[in-house]
């Protein structure tokens, strides 16, 4: 008996985020027929609520500053943030690649960038471009228009239910729900779709499956917030292990210490705290008024140490500091951060202890003037004592942002089989379904070129898998 | 088509180690035909070589001695060093029955145990118990007496091959390779045996399968040694995710802190530093002479610690200290420990500055007479400075000890499926093999009573579990 197909392409992309969007306008340079499921009813996942901070070493800003960078630097910041639980060789492909994919951004996308750059925690250097809307969807709308131009049918809808083999240790197609309403698993109309040349997932993480997610880590329990769409949750995962692809570091979930009490999701809050009030202010126990940690350290070390505190906390930063804050305007409008002529009013209004908050940043101030800071923080001459009103503050709530857990790829994003050990045939994967490449903590603006990157990748060797022998579709 | 059948059993159980062995006794309380499957040419697996540590809350040589403890506090202990990635209500679990189970071992299998209670590192209080022979053995032995007693075949060199399931979501048999040599993936004939009642998958960890392992965790190199067993490799724990079970926390590999540079695997050198160099000595960094961690922390804060020193290090303990030790002779013997009459003379044998190491052990014996260590060493009145030749010394050297990650079981310890997140039926699993049940880091004696618990469970279940209708061996 053979398989039933309702359809048939010569690459299959499931999700359009930037690995899949990525992969289909590659894949489209080497065959003509490309096709990408998206099984919520908008295309661009999570990429297109992200910050589009988009990381890299050696680029043209960092040039014009005068920053010294390297590929070299980049991946000793990834692996020290990942503790060293990071692929290394797939972590120095983003490192090395990560100035080649930003102009590639530029110059087949025609993506805008601001003109000057940040400075994220857990880097050494500022290496961060932010699209020109402070958002994801400044890269994916770019996209999808390369997409309409490509004649790459973009459908939305349409859930991955199954992988289908062929039998011979290969992925021969998918099977699809057409019409699929979000999160009904039983909805839409079955159809099964064959790739003749390879399939490509890109279905993103998990981070809204509140059960799948504690499965894998019992501490993040169902009241935790997350920054992702109501649709990044597992059954892609589950159903690419179940076709035989190694399920890696599946625990390794990122929480954003970065994201505001005020506000729902990854919101505009996100982007003023990792933008301005972490690099150029302090983070607060609003219990003390006492800093506790290295406000530019990883993510991962920022939220143990929140969530250690057991209180609530804050970041606070002056006039010169919201300087580099891109959403200041919609946070203020939104109450996500307030504004305060005096650091009286501020402590008052966020029930600080006003005497040890002006003591912290008496000390904070001192230290910056010394050039040598307690708990590590790097004073680097753009870094200013926090003295001049009007002073703002966010009130910070640690939020599930990242899995940086997934299946195992290798540099070609092959997906790799749990029991061979080896590719499973004509299948790829790119982007946050995929493991290991960064470890146990993700560096901010590292997702975009890793997604970009190994979806371009997973893309063209998709599309230069030999032609499977065509037989008729639907044929028994 | 039906499953051709090669023999048949009423419950099936893989694996001959401490769960194994636990399930085969307790199923046979409930059914007559109960099968226990073992790869290698010798039964008991890592549980026949380990060092035989049984820790548990509430128990009579606990009493005895005036220590207090109570479930509620192993539970927090297990909690705080599994840094809370436990399933909460397994490790309860194992902390409310420990000294039920440790009984069991007693009343049952008549297990002998040592006079005095061992004080392991990351316990609050002492609670250890150690087997007459300071090795796991000295439980093997007994239950493999049990099993004869009880007509229990427990068949070597028979490897699981595949589970076979019965096309409704439940096991009905596995394929073994019987005169299987191990690690000959093709080596043995096939047979199919079926289990008419449950399957119990206690085949252990994976600390001895380097590829597996660097897959979950790249830092895990090859070179890395461990202290287990050559068969504990992966094949199984990948055959149960092929069969639908959920992977949990596979990244989270332990080294054990304690084992010796002079000996290989887990050797005599590993209860000389858990039992007396770790809680009654001090750990020095050889190329300083300095302490640098509290020697009682759990496993991972101190493998942490010790790889982070990038230098060697080793345990030192005196007379008084060295009382501890229950495998001391042995050590002395392979020159895994040596006695020197003098710190002079253990410095110059160790390569270690002289003067540093007198000034370390100087403030360490006062931080004793004070109550209070720098590096939070809890200073209680058993603890004496170290000052009585002669003095002993081990070269430690972090093995790969393990795996806190497996497949996901529920209290009755059914194997829950990753696609359903419900039981798949008749499909039981125990001990090392199953995951999250300590999280982040296991405690040292923890892996006895968790074992026994589970094994018991997952026996007494499967053996429970409704005959199925009996269709005759080898029918088509």
């Amino acid at each position: 008996m053979r398989t039933m197909w309702d359809e048939e392409f010569e690459v299959v992309i499931i999700g359009s985020g930037f690995a899949g969007l990525a992969a289909a306008i590659e894949a489209r340079k080497y065959c003509d027929k490309v096709v990408v499921f998206e099984k919520m009813p908008v295309p661009g996942g999570n990429s297109s609520i992200c910050g589009g901070i988009f990381s890299a070493a050696g680029t043209p800003l960092q040039a014009e500053n005068g920053i010294e960078d390297s590929p070299a630097l980049m991946l000793a910041d990834m692996l020290a943030s990942g503790q060293r639980f990071n692929y290394p060789e797939l972590a120095r492909m983003v490192a090395e690649r990560s100035t080649e994919t930003l102009l590639w951004t530029i110059e087949e996308l025609d993506v805008k960038y601001q003109p000057s750059l940040s400075w994220v925690g857990g880097h050494s250097v500022p290496r961060s471009y932010n699209t020109w809307n402070a958002s994801g969807s400044g890269i994916v709308k770019p996209m999808l228009a390369k997409c309409r131009e490509l004649n790459i049918p973009v459908r939305l809808k349409s859930c991955l239910a199954n992988f289908v083999d062929d039998g011979n240790n290969a992925i021969e197609g998918v099977e699809i729900r057409e019409e699929y309403i979000f999160p009904k698993s039983e909805s839409g109309t079955p159809k099964r779709i064959r790739a003749t040349r390879a399939v490509v997932l890109a279905s993103g993480g998990f981070s809204q499956d509140k059960e799948f997610r504690a499965i894998q880590n019992p501490r993040l329990t169902e009241d935790i917030e997350s920054t992702n769409h109501q649709g990044a949750t597992a059954e892609s995962l589950i159903s690419a292990i179940r076709a035989g692809a190694t399920p890696v570091q599946l625990s390794n979930i990122q929480l954003g210490p970065w994201a505001s009490r005020d506000e729902e999701g990854f919101g505009v809050g996100s982007l003023f705290s990792m933008l301005a009030g972490f690099p150029y202010g302090i983070i607060i126990d609003v219990s003390t008024g006492n800093r506790f940690v290295n406000e530019q350290s990883d993510r991962k070390l920022l939220v143990d140490s929140m969530l250690n505190l057991g209180t609530e906390s804050i970041a606070i930063v002056d006039q010169k500091g919201v300087a580099y804050a891109t959403t200041l305007d919609q946070c203020l409008k939104r109450g996500v951060v307030r504004k305060f002529d005096s650091i009286e009013e501020l402590a008052a209004s966020n029930h600080v202890p006003l005497m040890p908050l002006v003591n912290t940043i008496k000390s904070y101030n001192s230290s910056i003037e010394k050039g040598e800071d307690r708990f590590g923080k790097w004073i680097h001459k753009g870094l200013e004592p926090i003295q001049y009103p009007p002073y703002y503050s966010i009130r910070l709530l640690p939020k599930i942002h990242h899995c940086m857990g997934g299946i195992r790829i290798n540099t070609l994003a092959q997906v790799i089989g749990i029991d061979t050990r080896r590719p499973i045939g004509r299948f790829y994967a790119a982007g946050e379904i995929t493991g290991g490449i960064h470890g146990a903590s993700r560096l901010g603006g590292n997702a975009v070129p890793e997604c970009i990157l190994f979806g371009r990748i997973a893309g063209a060797n998709a599309a230069r898998e030999p032609l499977r022998s065509g037989h008729p579709l639907s044929q028994e």
